[in-house]
């Protein structure tokens, strides 16, 4: 295809700092490989926009995104002016619903250069892929209250699983586990506590693990799981969870490898009926917006699956994805370094030391 | 009183191998500090009770424990024999309902000696305790499957909060925090994913902590909360949390600490309407029973926080568990050490070295 089309929503906070920085990666790599892509920016699904319209996108914002092959997407939330759920349930989970963007792929990776915080933990020890799912489960607003502002008052919260959405999950994850060297594969699972929907999650996963006889899986309770992410991180190859218990271990696992502030995220919709999306995991952190100090590099990265994703089995994507990749590699470990990891550069600077390297 | 009654079952796997030290040192301080307690030993809530029986305790359970103090309880599953949702929830889960167990506290504190899996971090860094919602919440069989076996299968799983469960947890929570120096707690959420019960419990959080104005508080995302444990542990001190969030907590805070080997738990009803119960954070682990290498730390330190609690005023037992965690802090600085902690003593040894130290 050419050329790919990129819809560029840099959001709040530091999504606007970042952005600048993925968009300047992403073009050099794209240039080098001979990628085709035009960029499309909109001015909406921040909450500025919201401030202004009383709504984080318009109306017609799919019919805007119509064409798009993919969305760069920076950080959403500025909870001073918008609560939270309204941003974020109005911008980025409306496009991970209802873009079907049903695999959450997260990597988590230790680099040689990021101080660890697991004692003694060497790059290659922390290695694999959170692949959480993406639209459903966990995550809803279904349910209410009862006897509401009595002493009896009560509240049901549902969530929704469905063999549609667990299954096609399973199967992405075991098929990418088939695809990598180790062939493991994980389940996160609370089957021992929550009665209903985990013990059939296990059932799905058993039966999506007798039709992928040469990949090795394990099922884990998400408690001891957490556990196991800083024991014995050696462990996982490729992680498989629900929405809550993927969002808990794609923050929990960027934490072992030193900052959440590298750890890049592709929200796919792998038919590709649809444009997936690609952010970091971190937020918009308006603690530390305005100064010019947040780390570029998870947008950067996310820039890289992005790539990876859209020119898939040409090559090209691939080679794009690995030269920033390893450009990213260099700067962690010979510097520049934002305050996160304990240097002193700014976004720019970081952003510019990746382009260069590409 | 005198003397308190203490009903013991062991259960499963290690829990029978723990059980015998974690009596050993509660008895050494018992008489040490003079309170005179009455065991009383109860062969079931284990696997084999349900292989004969065809449930895991007897009809008449309630009443056979009417009139104890406490139970004190060693861990219960055994998988290769009775699935582990059956097991728990005809043992376990009954007690902290059925006895209205509503707090599940559980402390999470480094120690001299112990390697530390995170890099830098001194005993003193890592000290606070986990308040679980312990009887309702995310733990339920509540909802159900339709369109079964077909490919519209939907399962939908409930979660419920009460009021009256959120407000008594809040409010221990709340006065544990204003009972020690720092005054500080942190709620866990996930407001922004959530959407109907984790704001409402955000409500609650901020009204009960208008009427607390001298603790100070915040909340984290569940997300980021794991993050946080593992990356700046010295900013909690009491950590209040559902009873899955809980759950995930106070496995992954003890592992920051260097193993779940240590954990104690107090399930309680702090009116004492009910008998409270104690036991090790760590389960029956199958893979290593029968080998006497189990670390029964998690069980004395679970005795201790018992005699804490059924004496409460009176001075003495809290004097006993004074001596207890003492003689496990000189334990853990200079040995013996179990497997877990790189050692090669046997449980009985370590118990013997704890209770000759009390
Ligand atoms: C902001 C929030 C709704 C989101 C989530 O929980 O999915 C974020 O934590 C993430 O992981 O992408
Ligand atoms: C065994 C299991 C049901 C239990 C729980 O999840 O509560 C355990 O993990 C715990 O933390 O006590």
């Amino acid at each position: 295809k050419n050329p790919f089309h990129i819809a560029v929503l840099a959001g709040d906070g530091i999504g606007r700092e970042v952005m600048p920085e993925g968009l300047r990666a992403v073009r050099a790599a794209a240039e080098r490989f001979g990628i085709a892509l035009e960029f499309h920016t909109f001015d909406w699904a921040h909450c500025d926009y919201y401030a202004a319209h009383g709504q984080m996108m318009p109306d017609d914002w799919k019919q805007q995104l119509t064409g798009m092959d993919a969305i760069y997407f920076g950080a959403v939330g500025w909870p001073a002016t918008v609560a939270d759920h309204v941003s974020l349930w109005g911008s980025l989970l409306k496009f991970r619903r209802e873009f079907d963007q049903y695999i959450n792929l997260r990597p988590v990776r230790l680099f040689e250069g990021v101080p660890c915080p697991l004692a003694g933990k060497q790059p290659g020890d922390i290695d694999y892929l959170v692949v959480r799912e993406n639209t459903e489960g966990e995550y809803t607003a279904l349910g209410g209250v009862m006897f509401e502002g009595t002493e009896r008052e009560i509240v049901i919260q549902e969530s929704v699983h469905s063999r549609h959405g667990a299954e096609r999950l399973l199967k992405y994850a075991f098929e990418l586990a088939r695809s990598r060297p180790r062939k493991h594969l994980s389940l996160a699972t609370k089957s021992n506590g929550i009665a209903i929907s985990m013990p059939w999650w296990d059932r799905q996963a058993e039966a999506m693990a007798a039709r992928h006889p040469d990949v090795a899986w394990d099922k884990h309770h998400i408690d001891i799981l957490t556990a196991r992410f800083v024991l014995q991180p050696e462990r996982f190859d490729v992680v498989a969870a629900t929405n809550l218990f993927g969002d808990i271990l794609s923050d929990l696992g960027p934490a072992t490898t030193g900052t959440i502030g590298l750890a890049p995220s592709a929200n796919l919709n792998p038919e590709r009926r649809f444009p997936s999306l690609f952010e970091p995991v971190h937020g918009s952190a308006p603690d530390i917006c305005g100064q010019g100090i947040a780390n570029p590099i998870a947008m950067v990265w996310s820039g890289a699956l992005m790539l990876d994703f859209l020119t898939r089995g040409q090559g090209a994507g691939r080679a794009a994805h690995d030269a920033i990749l390893a450009a990213i590699e260099t700067v962690l470990r010979e510097g520049p370094r934002t305050a996160d990891l304990g240097g002193a550069a700014s976004t720019t600077e970081i952003g510019q030391a990746i382009a260069r390297r590409i």
